[in-house]
């Protein structure tokens, strides 16, 4: 299972599927709805993104959750957690995370992956500020994803 | 003294509470009434948690501040400020602030514990989080907490 | 260039201005105009403050920017952009922004001077909690900054 | 596979190959037989302390290798490598040593667990060196291996 | 008791020495003698340059010791050890030690005072490399340590 | 100035040296000659490499030095010396020389570039030791230093 809000999906994002997904069986992309937060696209949307941009992977399942991650364990037959890392405040905080959800949850084994060094400064919040900005973020993201984000700009 | 917001105090805090009041005459713990932020407790029930968590410790006074840590040197008899250190983001924060301290008041000095390793990933505010969204938080804070956050839920 | 929100300008910034006006021809302090975050101090303050704490230096330019930094290369000649590290914190911070910037626009070289170490706990916000608690900023800004702090304080 | 030099296996060793044998079909052991350092346990004395030490799991294989790790790619049908991290200094550079495999060798994926709290702190040098100094090592290392040290040790 | 191999005693040890003899009754300044490594000053010539540049102080004692740190608590009734942490990669590694020695004796709990600024540079192997190759080392050592340090040279 | 011991000089030196070359009127790159280590190539080939390796550049002058770096500043007028940084590590060793150099010689002011994101793990030493063990270097050095490392390990 690989967790995330995912608001929008980044290129970063889809290297790490395309590279679980050649050892998982089965990937499940759990997208988080924060009901508190709001997000630039909608939980349907973002999941529309996900399946659009990952359509050439047959082995990959989306979903969403609310509230605690490790709940999932008990729907879902989940061998472990993937995370990416990036930079060593990235390590820090996912930590702390594996930590926690293994102690709520003794089966929450998290594995970690290291983000591919052209992508290490990626994130979601970088592409959504440089794109209210009127930056490029053809580099970022897929074309699929920008032109929703062109489409969800104009109707606001 | 041992600084902090204790809100609430967790396992962590009383780990290093134990510990320190063993080589201090006696430890007083100061919480952070901080008017712009709004609690989950008051710090009279904070006080209160704090007192019934470590009264087997016979060297322990609790007090409050709000404004500059260091005002308090000016009207306690202080030798040092304890704080737990359990990551490097923890570190550079803390350090940070103890150069501060050390610039408005030069007899603050900051002696800094390190949390023991099984409450590495321990803070109140995930104990809040976790307990929010309905996770188990028997192993992160003492019976007694639990079940005032309990009444307090049910309360709002 | 040297890049900041500078509210207000303190004295590791003037420590980086000086150190910096040494080794360029001409050195833009640029600050940021985020208009959605309330300032301490205007923008037209900011640069009045910067252009009195370094009066004695004949080749510095304060200009304002809102938006993407990287726009500033295709109005101003620019060789590299200036930023002063003080922690681990700052490093990965600032080296994603960098990153993000040369993404964007392949020009911006970004050159990183590290702060003295007798100001590497100094930040604009440092400043200003201490000033709002009432604490002495003697150590920290100049003193034509904290009279201009006190002066707006009374005026609030 | 779980690479490592194993001078000697350690509980957290003993952790990581627990917790992962568990999402593995099988689990590669791979010893570093490192032929300019001088070990205290010879290669084949290992790899008999990895299979005691692990007998209860029926799906561990124990291998040796010297030179390019990513050289067993070609001898192995391999779906990743797995490395516990501890601590920020680990994390960078198993994640160099990450990026240099994948760039030597595409299939060379690494995924990183996070040690059990309690074993944080451990090494295998740490063990040697407290074992040396006639230290009490039952915490760090099995029994069977502390028994295999002392007999060594006898021998010199 | 603050432990170290003190060769030489730096301006940053006697910085810490001055801070913690503050709130100590009695501060053990212990010096390691590693009897594989070959030091700069002998353990006698290190011993009286501590005393030496700490003759101010009337609560100092200096002791040496070899093997674990953690067998001074058998002879010693000691309250804490006292380490100095100048940066991230120091915090590393004194946090493991300060595990360690835990796990050794229960009684061992270690306090980390952060180094001043201004000696945040400073280690005795900096002094001394910079020291061979004729550079100047005023800031660096107190001037009886340069002194003793030049004589030495002489002499070999 | 661009200093480092260049044995031999990788993409990532060669990456620095052709940024900091559009910003620098003049960029000397400065070889340490260390007397007491053994170089893969001799001071001499190391120049020679460099030379051949930057050619398309025209403001580049390469010298060697050993001893402390801040020498030269007393034979060349240097405006400051340039440092690529890949990573934390990197960080806080390059602060700490920074601080050094600055302590000794007061005009030697560091600039820190940060390193490609595709060469973030590369080394010199990590280079000699895939070379070494009979891996594939193509990616990491240019066709002309791997030929003369070639060339180098026939002759021995």
């Amino acid at each position: 299972m690989y967790p995330g809000s995912f608001d929008p999906i980044t290129c970063g994002h889809i290297d790490i599927i395309n590279r679980a997904s050649k050892f998982c069986n089965k990937l499940i992309v759990a997208v988080l709805v924060n009901k508190e937060k709001k997000p630039f696209f909608s939980f349907e949307e973002r999941i529309e993104l996900i399946k659009e941009t990952t359509k050439d992977l047959d082995n990959i399942e989306v979903i969403t959750f609310d509230g605690l991650l490790v709940n999932l364990f008990k729907t879902y037959d989940i061998d472990f957690i993937i995370k990416g890392l990036r930079a060593v405040s990235d390590f820090e905080y996912e930590f702390q995370m594996a930590q926690i959800n293994k102690a709520l949850e003794q089966r929450a084994e998290t594995l970690f992956m290291m983000t591919s060094p052209r992508y290490s400064y990626l994130s979601s919040s970088v592409v959504k500020e440089i794109f209210l900005f009127g930056g490029e973020i053809n580099n970022f993201v897929p074309p699929i994803v920008r032109k929703a984000m062109n489409k969800k700009k104009e109707m606001k």
